[in-house]
């Protein structure tokens, strides 16, 4: 990922020839395929594609290989988008008070496992404030109490905005998003829900989890849309649990499922690896 | 679980002292304790135990031991109950038409993970009636079709009565119990769900997995109560599942989980590793 | 899998654009792609892939498609090979004692999970006979004690040649391949060892992680070389184990992870889902 | 383990009646029993148990209720430990170039995940000095290349005997240990291996892990023995691998499986959950 190279998603209705055309392309242009992973949905009719180039040999700029493709995309007919290696992916992090998943992602990304920017952490409580600050990352209190949440998801939305954000991660943000906002983001909020969905949709999953009895809990890491804890799902991790297990320890459990699950989606999302299809996310993972 | 031996289940109010009392009335006989497995629950207040005693060199006869153990129990006000070992649980298997689950039993019980001795195999309908014939054992096609519904489960209750039956295996029996029915075998109905419960309760729910594309699927094997797919937990099995899996593949990787988790549920059942807590199963696994 | 198909394997050096000629040759003669599982290793400079093809609107015959293949193949130095779909592979199952492994293989044969025909059970003990008789396989018992060891290695190539089988499965043969043995029927067996390799290689491996107190034991489904424990790892299944479990427990638990990863180890194998790598197998998972 | 309470191991021969002499004894003095795990291994002829007592309604002094049982204990023949709640375990974290694990037992210390007060980081590098500072732990850099390794270890005995360390955890740190070091800390060692014991002993396990394969790796949490990565095995994890993933790719999905080992593994020490019964550890979970 290090080396100047592409990263080309695609997708289109079911057709002969695409991978030969879509190759060919690279190819004509003396790109190096590093990496072609490809899914033909037999039910669906559609094919989705990932492909990884390196572009150090190309014959011509990666601006005009760029825009050379936009012939063969539409006569496709796909949808189809570019990302220029390396990149860092500007992100904005929505917590509330608890901070691990908060923590993961930082981490993760200090170890360069996830090439992300993180432009600022926003928060309706303070309690990650000191973890910002340490981070030498800029903090955001919105409130967003009674009558001032609307007044609050504008402020982040202005936020996001001048901060040119890509990608807005809900790290156990306790706030339903308004609809309006969820489309406006349409695909680039990545939500972490602290439980195996569609099991225990709602509030304090884990209690639900603990009065149903179930013998292995989970976390569920998935794209916000409109419809409540609804959208393509990317990534979910169990844990097994046992009957002494109390809603307390439940919680300390999922943490770790919460902590996986999240930081495999936004890598996923953050290396192009997820395409959405509707209610349903294709993922190639790495 | 071989040599001559007692399994008491014991469940009652938390209290001091129970440990001390039960442990004490063992040794006092010269029963030797081979396992003693506990839980006092913090939350409900209750306390429920399993104890496995060598009965070899009991000092009464093992009937006195079961008999003048009432006097402790009844002053601990508790709800107990000695199995003498070894035995084998007279079980018997309702199924429909696919028969993976029932071969997995039958598997079991020949390499003697489950004591069982299957007195019949029950089916509404006949594809499972070779493989009965196969192992020797008696098949009844009972038709549960339309009008034939409620007449079919009185013939069902009457083969158990009469078999003397102590444990009813629902090995993907695709007919809902009528209430008087699980009210009348309570805590002797064990079934396998087909998903990851409480996830995708009722028909299909392989397709609804596939259509909400979850990345893990499930199987869950829990005691029948009139409550449709809400009975205690006993064991739960996931498989990771990718977005190629067509709802077929759910299907072919689901049988994994459901044998496996069919195959645990019943072991822990039939050696006395459960207990019944309200909406929760208390399990002490091997 | 059910419809006429083709599955073409492919490993070359890595060179530009094989992606892009080879799906031309599909596409050109208008080769529908269903699948194209592709690896370029960036370590050892190879490129591997595997594709699946519905040749119903083929524009040439299917032996002529596969036929012209090979003036690509060649010029890419490749080594191909296609297979016709749909297919049963002729396999013989050699067994000694424990009979779960071969069960497992007829059951999943059975649900159409492996398509695979059985031409012979081959047992150096008769256990597995009666087995064999019941599904109507032919049964062969061959001497292997002392002095028979050779001849009945022998014998076995002779059945195996007569029988033009394709693939050979050791499910629990307690014997050690010759050498020659293995060179004949190389990436043509595979065994299933009752350890996680490289772990507990060598006798009663059980045992040895009773002793070393592990917490996981496991199963690896492998090719065979000659050299023993070492081929080519297809699979692996691991299953948690505590303190109280005996060397006995570690048998019986492990038994399901021997089924599993063997039943996928086959899959793969028969799907052609598998490219041998010097020491490591490429598996492009189902 | 937040109300004042006890903690009691003890092991001893198996014989009659222990549990209900030890059960007895804390009901005797109004002891609350909160937990009582135990485990008679009939294979070795031992007994092992732990107790979790709450004290509140004691009829005497915790101190007198433990000196008491001493006379118990002798009879027993017993080896037993008390440890009064709540607490904190002194601990030393020992640390080379890698943080991952370091930052894994700050962040669970800190979220009360593990109740131990780190007296020191000690490193033989100066890499993770900045995270022990930002936390407000000293931090000592000591030399250890070459000659100094001798005296290095020695600095270290006086600094662990002088802070009066109960637990030291070698959080990747890449020193063998010398054996009269190993002798006195006997049982209070606890290290992460970066493979799956026992496979790939020694250096550069992911790369082993590589060239054999394998298609799971994974992390152990061990008492350090003078013998090399012999110790007794606390708590092992896996992670699923494929072929694409090169040993760097292993690196980082094996960090994953050394935060959760290690971190499960310090908090059974520091819980009290684990007794070591020579090669092995009984491990009580929770």
């Amino acid at each position: 990922m290090s080396r100047p190279g592409l990263i080309l998603k695609l997708s289109c209705l079911d057709q002969p020839g695409i991978v030969a055309k879509v190759a060919t392309y690279v190819a004509n242009h003396s790109g190096n395929l590093i990496e072609f992973a490809q899914f033909s949905n037999q039910l669906g009719g559609k094919f989705f594609a990932r492909l990884e180039i390196e572009t150090e040999h190309l014959d011509v700029e990666v601006e005009d290989f760029i825009a050379g493709f936009a012939t063969l995309g539409r006569s496709l007919q796909a949808n189809w988008h570019f990302r220029r290696l390396p990149y860092r992916m500007k992100t904005a992090v929505l917590v509330t008070k608890t901070e691990h998943c908060l923590n993961e992602i930082l981490w993760r990304a200090e170890l360069d496992e996830l090439p992300i920017e993180i432009t600022s952490i926003i928060g309706n409580r303070s309690n990650c404030r000191n973890i910002a600050e340490r981070e030498k990352i800029p903090f955001h209190r919105i409130d967003m109490d009674g009558d001032h949440r609307e007044r609050g998801f504008e402020k982040i939305r202005e936020l996001l905005v001048a901060q040119e954000v890509e990608l807005v991660v809900l790290a156990r943000f306790m706030q339903i998003l308004p609809d309006d906002f969820c489309k406006a983001f349409a695909g680039r909020i990545i939500n972490i829900h602290h439980s195996f969905l569609p099991a225990f949709i709602g509030a304090n999953p884990y209690k639900q989890a603990y009065e149903r009895g179930v013998k292995l809990i989970g976390a569920t890491c998935h794209y916000v849309t409109a419809d409540l804890d609804a959208g393509p799902i990317i990534e979910q991790e169990v844990e097994r649990v046992q009957h002494f297990h109390t809603p307390n320890d439940l919680v300390r459990l999922g943490r770790q499922c919460e902590r996986i699950a999240l930081a495999k989606g936004i890598r996923y999302h953050v290396h192009d690896r997820t395409i959405i299809d509707e209610h349903r996310a294709i993922v190639f993972p790495d």
